[in-house]
């Protein structure tokens, strides 16, 4: 049986993370959105502040997958939680539990560090995944939608 | 005219935060979901590792309203972007611009400090909000469903 091993990035891991980054663009349809590069990723996950922190999965010594995460806050609850902001295992190396071995690291982690919650987001139309999250017990939050104010949208609202 | 200003909160607004935390949670049809007390707020937002931040908003001296925001990250962008966690003005306070004014505090800063992205969530019947929102520029990202994992099922999933 293959041997998964979920450890915390490193700045020489940068290049492999963009290399998933752009795996799982074109798998969201998305490649024209990814406008980072690997100094860019390597300044923001490993530099001064990091804010966002990226797990690797590795099958047999092999890096087949990653997570990047980062401490969002519940007010109801007064406790920080863990977001998953991307998950991503290579098809090639699915079906051995890498994207559950990630999911199940931050859970342990969230629940080693007294988070609230585990929280995440899905595009809607991603049954595989849906169903995948449904079968850990997740619950989807569907009467919340997200906002975003971005580009030159946010440049003109925040020159007032 | 009331004069409107933003400033970063201090441990000793804990406890007005935490009544208008309770005011919105009331709002929202939630106040059974408010767990937290102000010791508990104040030693998340004002204790070691804060990584999520209140503002205050005030009126005439008086405070009105508040915000609290944390850092997400965009792998596309490879950078971090501000969240907002909540936003609330005392029913009795609204219609001199103080909402606007936290928002668009929030949105300098993600330009100030080179944040791709400013978002937040709003429950899908807050009609005033959305209609609010949506004049500011932002954008809603009707594609995500977030999912949550918490309680016993967290507890249950971790355990694997």
């Amino acid at each position: 049986m293959a041997s998964i091993t979920i450890r915390n990035g490193r700045p020489e891991d940068s290049g492999q993370i963009f290399h998933f980054i752009r795996e799982l663009a074109i798998y969201e349809k998305a490649l024209d959105e990814v406008t980072t590069d690997e100094a860019l990723l390597r300044d923001a996950l490993f530099g001064d502040t990091p804010r966002a922190y990226p797990l690797i999965c590795e099958l047999d010594g092999q890096p087949v997958g990653f997570a990047i995460y980062f401490y969002n806050f519940s007010t109801w609850l007064g406790k920080y939680g863990i977001f998953l902001e991307d998950l991503y295992v290579s098809p090639e190396y699915r079906g051995h539990g890498a994207g559950k071995a990630l999911l199940q690291y931050l859970a342990r982690k969230a629940v080693d560090e007294g988070c609230g919650r585990f929280e995440w987001n899905v595009l809607d139309w991603n049954e595989p995944s849906i169903r995948f999250y449904e079968a850990c017990g997740a619950v989807p939050m569907s009467e919340w939608v997200g906002y975003r104010l971005h580009g030159p949208a946010l440049e003109q609202f925040a020159a007032g």
